[in-house]
Formats: C-alpha cells, structure tokens, sequence
C-alpha cells in the first residue's frame, strides 16, 4: 500500500468532544460509572484500555518525577484521614460552594451557577432561601457510633497527607532542603454540577507533589517547577497552541498562596484548568503545626537554624491528563481507502504498543507463526510491565489497521506467506500508514528505539 | 571481609511483630494514618519505602496475570458506586456485625466478641440491648441534598466493579470465555475492631480476578487457579511451611459460593487468611441481571446457545501481602560484627535495588566517580519504571551495610581508590554479606541476570 494524502476533516468542538465519550465507550477506554443501574452522576469506570492508558501516565509520571530525581520521595497516604486535617487545612471553614433552596419544590442549586432574578429552572417558581454555604467534602461516620466525634471526611485532595507526613518523611528518610513528597492517588468532591465527562467528576485521581524549599528561594523554585511542568506537557504531545499559563490575579488567589499559576488546556467545551502550580508559603505546614501542637520545622544544618519550610505545589489531574490525551491526538482523515480514525498517541503513550495479524484465519500456519510473534511481543510488554500486545485475526487486513488505529496502536505486524519464506513481516506505521518489511528477531529492538524518539 | 558464619537470633512471635511495625515505621515504609493528630484507627499511610514495595508488587502482580496472559483484562471501577449494586450483591442486608449497646454507659460492641453474661468491658453495668446488626459499610451522600435517594456507599470490595461491568467489557473487547477482568483498587470496611497492624484496617488495597467460565468447567478451573495462586506465594518467597490452604467447611460458606479455600499464611498473630478463591457459581451475575433487568448472558458460538458464565474468584489483599513479606523476610543474623536485621526479600520485590557508596565523603573524586555510577544506575531503574536506588555517604561503610540490610536491599555498591586505577567496584551481596569487585560497565547486566533468577 502507497502513501496516501491525507486529508484532515473539519470538526466543531461539540462533534469532537462527543466522538470522543462515544469512542472512550465504545473502545473500552471509559465507560459511565455504575451505567448496569442508570449510572451514578460523576463517576467513570476505566475500561481496559482506559486503564492500561492511566497506568503507563502514572508511570510515566513516576519516571519522571520520582525515578528521575533524587530529591523526591512518594508516598500514599490514607483517603480516611482524621477530622482535624481538614480544620487545620481550612477545608472544613472554606471548601464550600454557595447553595440556594427552592421553597416551592426543594430542588438545590448553587447561588453562582443560576439567575436568582429569574424563576425556579425546575419548578418555575420564584421563592429562594438565602444563599448557605456547602461543603464539598463527602462526610461519613468511622466507627461505630454515628455522632459528631466519628465524622470524618473523604480526602478533597492528596496534598494534605504529604503535609501530615512531612515530619515522618523528614526522621525517617532525612533528606535535605529542597526535596519534595510526591503523591499518586484518588480524591473526591461533591461537585454539585459535575460535568464535562472525566473533566469534572466525584472521584478523581491526582498527582501531586509538594516541594519543600527555603523561603528565600521560592522564586526561582516556581519557575524550575513551571518548567519542569513545560517538559512534561510536550512529553504527552499537547499542542503547545493549546496550552496557556494563565497568572491568577492577587485578589483571585487562594487564601494560602501568593503566586498561582494555572495551566490551561483548550477544552472543546472551553479554555480550563489542566493543570497547577501554587506557591503555598509555609502556610499548611505552619497550619498543622499549630492545631497538632507538632514541631515541623527543619533544621539548616549550614545556617545553624531551624525554620517552616515553603511550599511550591505542582499538581496534574490524571483524569483531565487523559482528557487532554484523547482529544489531543484524535484525528480523523480522509483518504482513498474510506475515513479513518486515529488516535495519534506518542508510542510511549499508548495502551496498545503492537498488533500482531495472521494474514489469514485459516491458514494454520500463518496463525501458528503469529502467535509466535505475539507471545515474544506480549513477553517483552510484560518484562517492561506496561503497555498491551493485540491480536486480531478478524476480517480483511485494512479493517483491522482501522480498528487499531482507532485506539492509537503504533504498529501493527502481519505475518504473511512471505514470513514462512524468509522470516519477514510487515510492519505497518500507525501515522504514515506505510508498511516496511522487518526480519522477526530484529522487531523488539526496532520498537524500542521509536519508543525512545 | 570474608564470609561469615550467621547464627539466627530467636524470636518470640510478639517480638517479631513488634520489630516489624517499629522498623516500617524507623525506615519509611508504614507510618500510622494521621499520626500527628494522634492517629485514625485502621488507617496507615506508606511512606517511600512502603510506596515503592506496593507499587513493585502490584506491577508484579500485573506482569504474572494481566501483561503475561491472553484471557484477562484490567479495569479500574469507581470505588463509589450506585447503591443498588449493593442490594444485588447482598452487601445492604447481610455485610453486617451482630452489635450490642450498654444502655448505661452508650459504648457500642460486636456481640460476638465480649461475653454478654459478664459485666460491661467499659462502666461495668450489665445492661445491655439486643444484638442488632451493624452494617461495615462506610455511608456517604452524593449530592446536594443529605436524603435516602442520594444515601451511598464506599466499595466494601473491588469484585462488584467486575461484574456490573461484565457486559461494558463483553461489548468492547469481544473476549472468548474463559477470560478474567482484573481490578487493583482500594476497598473499605468500617471494621469494629481493625488491629493487627496492616492485617485488618479500615481502608485496604485489593487485587481481585473475576474469571468467567462454563459451568461444566469449574472445577477444573478451580484448580488450575488454585495453582496459579501457588505460584505467586512462591514467587514472592514466602515459606511453603506458613501457608495453608483450607477448605472452608459446606457449613460455613458465603451464600454466593459453592467452594472456598482460604490460604492462611501463619502471621505472628496466629493462623490468618492471606489470600482466598471462591467458586462464585452465577450467583453475581444472575443478581445483577435480576436487579438491573439487564442481560448478562454470553453467547457461546460454538455451542449455539446463550447462558450466564459462572465465575472463580481469586483475591488477594495488596496490604496483607505486604505484611507477609516483611515478617517473611525479617531477619536475625548474630555475627562477629554485631547482630544485623535483614529483610531478605526476593531482590525482584525489593523496594531499593542498589545502594552506591563513595568510601570516603570527603574525598571529592571518589565522590564525583560514585554519583556518575549512581546517576547510570537509576536511568536503568527510570527505564524499568520501578525500583530506587540509594545514595549514602555518611558514616563507615559497616554501618552502611547495615542499614541497607535492614531494608533489604540486595546490593550495595562501594566506590574506593582501586575505582579510580582499574575502573572496577566493590559488589557486596546482602544475604551473603559476600563482596565481589565487578568492572563498571558491566554493573547493570550483572543487577538484571541475578533479578531474573
């Protein structure tokens, strides 16, 4: 098969956003939480190519900013943490969205989100309560007893469990300023309006890391940090077009920072929060420090004192991480042989790393070779511990590179009669759809150099 | 430094349990939910050390019966779910604890475990109410509006993810039975009385397999998985001395099941599960079907005819599993040189793979030589996704030794003078405590030929 001219089709953002919730599903990527029972409103179940997606971003993110360096440490705290974190947090006082009521029909809206001069959009009527704060946390009881003392909180954000381990992270591993806890793990907010598929959902997975530096530092610690963020983002293959740092205003920065950069993506549904960067001063650990009653300052063993440590905080979604994945690298393009969609993944991304086809079904040698091929294959993917090896022996050849190159597939191999002749398969590119022929044992070692570009 | 003759120290169980929450807690690997507000009973946070453990024996985990099959898939469902899950699967009527109050003092008891006839454990009054059952799963409402319709539940365990989304997996991924979905993930259970370190906690990690098959099928099924099971005990290195399996008597099995083993690993706190397989027939499967009105069914091709695939559950607790590794491996060498603790793991499950030491800190060029075989040394584990490597400069070299023994790493790397003249290191081998002088370069093929073995 020739190169062909490829043809880009042109798509709204609605269209695209759309294809790909019906793709995510129809692929196994992600489906509707709890869909068997109508679903349970901002929740998502990773299927097994969502999964093994998220798995290889993890470890990539783990490559890169633990494995790579040698001034982190990651840790996983617990999700169930006690009531008092989120006191000292100021979660507790502040992690609210404003709500009115209804009086006519009860329903609940936030204050923000509705025209409070216009009428009820649920039941028409006109009659609000006063806007009352609620908190984002979910509340649950530990315990046997259901009183005020057993209530506790799910974790609205990893962060917090690096700050109540910063003193064991600090007698147990002792290292020195600047170093940073780094944390992988789920989190959770009663969103009153989730929304945008995984972009704003209940549960969700954070990567977070809280680098703890001098305070006379924090400067220069947030742009190295800024640019650490830069190297990452190009690593996933986001268009640098649709990334924007955008500096948040003085009078819009949290409570605890004094410089807060977010990172923008251009959602089809609009420019939003990919991810951040905050420069957190000492205030958690100065928080913490105070309602535990806990030293958890750090001694300067050149300068002969002992201080709070500052806080720059980057922190990714992982799920928006995927988001921006998808939308990213899908692409649909026309060409002679019928439209086909790509999800242009870079190969270190992708869930599949390589499809292996017997040209025919029926012919058992052709199979009894392939599977050969795909158990060497399938035997490296596992010394490597990530990424799948497919099998297709379904249908004419060209459906089956559609099928893969629908789920971002870098390579495909087909054994064919000339394989039996002189141990060669073709090797097909997923994004220049040309095939060049490749002698069996040298295939590992080819993948792995395109893996590394 | 020869080899030396190691003479075990004895332990009493309680010992050996104590030492082993002390050094998880010394060294990084477990420390206490929420320690510095005094603490949240059943809950740990795992520091690096633990992190990284978990994170090798997940991935091994993945490798062995994801990466390494053709019959199994990997998901990942959201730990909330749509409460009528739990009505399907009995979790609303029968996941409860008999529990009794004292009507004087309100304290609140598992029925089972206090003795009735007796006084109160706490105020010693002998009033108490009816045993009443106590549900362990953890309650939350999602939503604006704190009522019975938005009244939820954590997952009390990964298995229900699997099967609502048996038909989501069936549709996509089109797999022939026999297949597997797999699930790694977080589970909780607001036990009465967690205890026994990370045994019972109020928060765990499951690795769960819900493997699809024929019914005619099961028992052959059973126990080839019962095998596989065996297989990964053996290939974590734990004693085939402490593992039983037990036949859970007709009598006692759950509801869902018409066979159980449970393999019992023989904690310091007695006889324990460890691990469990079920044969679940299609209890699941059909309640699910049942509640959702949804069609569970598979159509068997060859056969021609359609039918709800029964189910052999294999689980495995990520926490418990890591609990037998450390008490496993945690040893007592008395020598010459003072008494070392080790913790022999299997070098493939270790957390820190490589320990590099200059012989002298203040030495700039033994120093430079080392940190260039350190900064090689973890590229290589970079690469591999998995696996730190240390760096200690402090102290003499014995004291070095030690303290990577304690945490069980297999290799300790010393650069001294001889480096600079022949290029080549100090190997010393932490079970033999055996040294070996190994060129530079050929460092990392020695590392990965003995990891294989």
């Amino acid at each position: 098969m020739a190169s062909r001219a490829v043809i880009k089709t042109s798509m709204t953002d609605r269209d695209r956003m759309e294809k790909i919730v019906s793709l995510a599903k129809r692929r196994g990527f992600i489906f509707p939480g709890s869909e068997l029972y109508g679903g349970l409103a901002g929740t998502w179940d990773y299927g097994p190519l969502g999964t093994e997606l998220k798995t290889i971003v993890r470890n990539e993110w783990r490559r890169r900013f633990v494995l790579g360096r040698t001034d982190m440490v990651q840790i996983e705290s617990a999700i169930l943490m006690n009531a008092r974190v989120w006191k000292a947090s100021g979660h507790l006082e502040s992690f609210t969205d404003p709500m009115v009521d209804c009086r006519q029909c009860k329903a609940r809206f936030r204050a923000d989100k509705i025209d409070l001069a216009a009428a009820c959009p649920q039941c028409g009527a006109r009659d609000f309560t006063g806007a009352r704060p609620f908190n984002m946390m979910f509340k649950t009881f530990i315990g046997p007893v259901e009183d005020s003392a057993a209530q506790i909180y799910l974790r609205p954000e990893t962060a917090q469990g690096m700050f109540t381990n910063f003193k064991a992270v600090l007698d147990t591993m002792r290292p020195k300023l600047p170093f940073g806890i780094a944390q992988i793990g789920k989190a959770f907010r009663n969103e009153i309006t989730p929304g945008n598929f995984i972009f704003r959902s209940r549960e969700f997975e954070q990567m977070e890391i809280e680098y703890f530096i001098r305070p006379a530092d924090w400067e220069a610690q947030f742009e190295a940090w800024l640019k650490e963020m830069r190297g990452w983002i190009a690593s996933l293959g986001l268009d640098a077009a649709r990334v924007h740092e955008r500096e948040v205003a003085a009078e819009d920065l949290a409570h605890y920072s004094k410089r807060t950069v977010d990172i923008d993506y251009d959602f089809p549904f609009g420019r939003e929060e990919l991810y951040g960067i905050a420069y957190r001063t000492d205030f958690d650990l100065g928080q913490h420090a105070q309602e535990s009653g806990a030293d958890l300052g750090y001694f300067d063993e050149a300068a002969k004192e002992r201080f709070v440590p500052h806080v720059i905080e980057p922190t990714f979604g992982l799920d928006r991480t995927v988001l921006a994945l998808l939308l990213e690298h899908y692409q649909e393009e026309g060409a002679k042989d019928g439209t086909r969609v790509v999800l242009k993944f870079p190969p270190r991304i992708a869930p599949v790393k390589v499809a292996v086809f017997p040209l025919l079904a029926n012919k058992p040698q052709l199979v009894e070779r392939a599977r050969g091929i795909f158990e060497r294959l399938q035997g490296w993917r596992r010394a490597m511990g990530e990424g799948l090896v497919a099998w297709d022996d379904r249908g004419n050849i060209g459906k089956r590179y559609f099928s893969q190159d629908e789920i971002g597939t870098p390579w495909c191999v087909t054994v064919d009669f000339q394989t039996l002749e002189d141990g060669t398969v073709t090797v097909r590119d997923r994004d220049s759809a040309e095939q060049e022929r490749v002698a069996e044992p040298d295939l590992v070692a080819l993948f792995e150099e395109r893996l590394k570009a």
